[in-house]
């Protein structure tokens, strides 16, 4: 069964972005470049909703992504996703269906809404966090209200000489 | 000029307490202990708002605090607060005079809407979060959307024995 991972920089009052989408607050450093390398040698497919991907796309990070991994584009109203696949079924069911099938790590980019489904619906099999150091007071948040509550077990953590603070959980 | 600290254990997600109010969910282990040990011995004043209060007093853990440690508890209604002192004026002028007395460390309980305040106006100097390893898809946030946005610095992070990931950070 492959592994469903949840991961994202978020800020400690746990935002993805701020209120006018704004990620300028994001830091990089060689650490965490390190796991991010790490990470994505073992990924070949990537899930995301409908605004993720528009955010991605207007970006410039959709579209083009490496035709070493797939991307799923969860929406009831897009039909072409260029680089990627729409998948209009239940994203519980596609998700089930995909690990089931021969590949590596699958990647849920999330946003917040779609992450909440597959964590309730037990699919998510870890979930990663670098907590940056920064209070934004508002955004997009990486949970929803309406994720389920789930106890999780710290698989590790670390900080990163530049404040941020990088956890994984197993669900 | 006294330090206030502003410190919570707070599920993944950023909840204090559950959608019930539930706090069943709080781990304790000797690592944690030691760390409020420490912390506690430095600290001579306890800042909390109404709703804090009447939730520490209906758990008895409010009106029979040490004699060696003064409670003010924010309220424009409360006048009597059996073993603290209630505080009807503005409560960013109050933590601004009371910095600037003799005394030791100053503890800021919360809850969110009066942190949030006091974290807007700069009079907390350190943040500090004892992650547990839970969502909880809602309750009391730690921070309120209305939080100011601040840059903080890492001062300390380190995991317990029972997964959860404990941080200090300055404002």
């Amino acid at each position: 069964m492959r592994k469903v991972t949840y991961g994202c920089a978020v800020s400690l009052d746990g935002y993805i972005a701020g209120p006018n989408g704004e990620v300028d607050w994001l830091m990089w450093c060689d650490e965490a470049a390190e796991v991010a390398s790490g990470y994505w040698a073992n990924v070949d497919a990537i899930l995301m909703g409908r605004k993720t991907w528009e955010f991605a796309v207007s970006g410039g990070q959709g579209g083009e992504s490496s035709s070493k991994i797939a991307t799923y584009v969860f929406s009831r109203t897009l039909s072409e996703t260029p680089g990627a696949t729409p998948v209009s079924e239940d994203a519980v069911d596609f998700v089930r269906k995909l690990k089931s099938k021969e590949g590596r790590e699958i990647c849920l980019m999330g946003g917040g809404d779609i992450a909440s489904a597959l964590i309730g619906a037990g699919v998510v099999d870890e979930i990663g966090l670098n907590v940056h150091p920064v209070i934004l007071g508002g955004g997009t948040p990486m949970f929803t209200a309406s994720t389920r509550s789930t106890q999780l077990s710290l698989i590790e953590s670390r900080s990163f000489s530049n404040g941020c603070v990088y956890s994984i959980y197993r669900t």
